[in-house]
């Protein structure tokens, strides 16, 4: 891990879990000469000056821009592509941006359309961490740490600023790795935003049960650990699984025929097939890596 | 809790992770004065002597019977019927017999059918307790601490003998609680049945993917958490399945339904329904009360 390094002034649009956390650590690390934090919010703005997360509070994100060195643009994912739009004709030169967005084909889309031919200072990223609390009090300065973060470099990004956004997370404890957008939306559809929809769509579903007090009343330690991510922000996912559309349809149409498949060995009482299928699962589960710490992928 | 009391000489067929904890824990309060441990392998008995969970082991149900006070049945649900039948004759007068399978209604009538005239000394029970591990090496006195117990008494048990168990589950730590078969076989379909069912066939349409093994190393502890149901043991939720297949087969299909209502939302790009759904869950998911210990619900 790098120790000294400055990325000069950094302006961090969105400071939430992710963009407070990432403030917190960049500080942590000395590895900043000063932190302007945007928010739409003035309170979320004033409780992020008094914890001492930013240096600075501005509510216009065109106003931030200034003798920015670094930009960071940690909202929900739909806010992306129209806060480029705002802030492109003031990025000052030189300056490199990313992004924390769960998806990043439609991400690069929107990117491309609001930059541009300023394309170039955009390195889409996206940080494999979170937890299902929100809002810049949960932010924690270890939050990245052994955390996986997927950089989707575009054709037009210099390996110098590519190499830039690389440090900053390695700075902050995290492990960098590069793939395409889409192979980063196909990976992601599946082993997060799928599960996601399944652990909503359970609990919705019992919620609307006659008796869900009662359900919800004869619950344990497993229900809960399913469940967990169902907890998470209902704004961010919507927008999550808005964005990453094209890889969910198929995904959710594969898991209702995937259930159809046991509910057909159910039907038939086929014991043999329905072993198989659990075994199968628990094989490919048995075979996950350690996690050292925990928390969600978003 | 009480602290003086005892069961006599209590035979429990199945020293696997909840015969072997609850083994465990009512030698920790003084609460046996002999535990015979039964089980088809010399290798699982000698390790459960060997460990000190039970004094005396026997690979014969029969002959483990002689001057039984208590029997519990914590074997898989598909071989309580068949365990019942073969013990039925040599049931001492006064003895009680109880069970720790996951579900009642398939269990109570292979009872009735096993017991007959005896069915009197039967009272049917569920501890919701465990781990995604199993076998006695993993069995711990404190796994029922807090937890409930669900017994669902027969018309033809005894006041006293229905007491009996409740004691014995609440010297070992639990709370618990009585409702129907048919309540217990709802309610544990919905909240632990039916969520191990999605937790496996998440994994197994995973696992069946091409790119597979990029795709699980690309998880991360969101992931892991929702997954860890599918860690359980298959012969175990086969048998569960099966036996609470009345239950399951409408609520996977209520489950293939709502998901696709939700694929219709993604297809009509319906970011305010979809926001919704995930509020309403995030609103009963919320309001789950806590746990004190972390556990599957089996």
């Amino acid at each position: 891990m790098m120790s000294e390094c400055s990325f000069g002034h950094v302006v961090i649009l969105g400071i939430g879990l992710i963009g407070g956390s990432l403030a917190r650590a960049l500080r942590e690390h000395d590895a900043v000469s000063q932190i302007t934090g945007v928010a739409r919010s003035r309170e979320t703005l004033d409780l992020a000056l008094q914890l001492g997360v930013i240096d600075k509070a501005e509510t216009d994100p065109v106003l931030a821009m200034k003798d920015a060195d670094l930009v960071i643009i940690a909202t929900p994912v739909s806010t992306i592509g129209p806060l480029l739009e705002l802030i492109a004709p003031h990025i000052p030169a030189h300056c490199v941006v990313t992004d924390a967005g769960s998806v990043k084909g439609s991400v690069i889309s929107a990117a491309r359309s609001a930059l541009a031919e300023k394309i170039d200072c955009f390195v889409p990223g996206h940080p494999i961490a979170g937890t299902e609390n929100s809002g810049v009090a949960a932010s924690f300065a270890e939050l990245f740490i052994d955390h996986r973060v997927i950089l989707t470099p575009l054709p037009e990004n210099s390996a110098e600023d590519v190499h830039l956004i690389q440090t900053m997370w390695e700075v902050c404890g995290a492990r960098v790795v590069r793939m395409s957008p889409e192979d980063h939306d196909a990976m992601l559809g599946a082993t997060s935003h799928l599960p996601h929809l399944l652990a909503y769509s359970l609990v919705d579903f019992l919620s609307q049960q006659e008796r869900h007090d009662d359900i919800f009343a004869n619950t344990a330690g497993g229900f809960r650990d399913f469940t967990r991510i169902a907890a998470s922000s209902p704004v961010m996912w919507r927008d999550i699984c808005l964005a990453n559309r094209e890889e969910l349809i198929p995904l959710l149409s594969s898991m209702e025929q995937q259930l159809a498949v046991y509910r057909d060995y159910l039907e038939k009482s086929d014991g043999e097939q329905l072993e198989q299928a659990f075994r199968r699962a628990k094989v490919a589960r048995d075979k996950l890596p350690e996690v050292t710490k925990v928390g969600n992928d978003e």
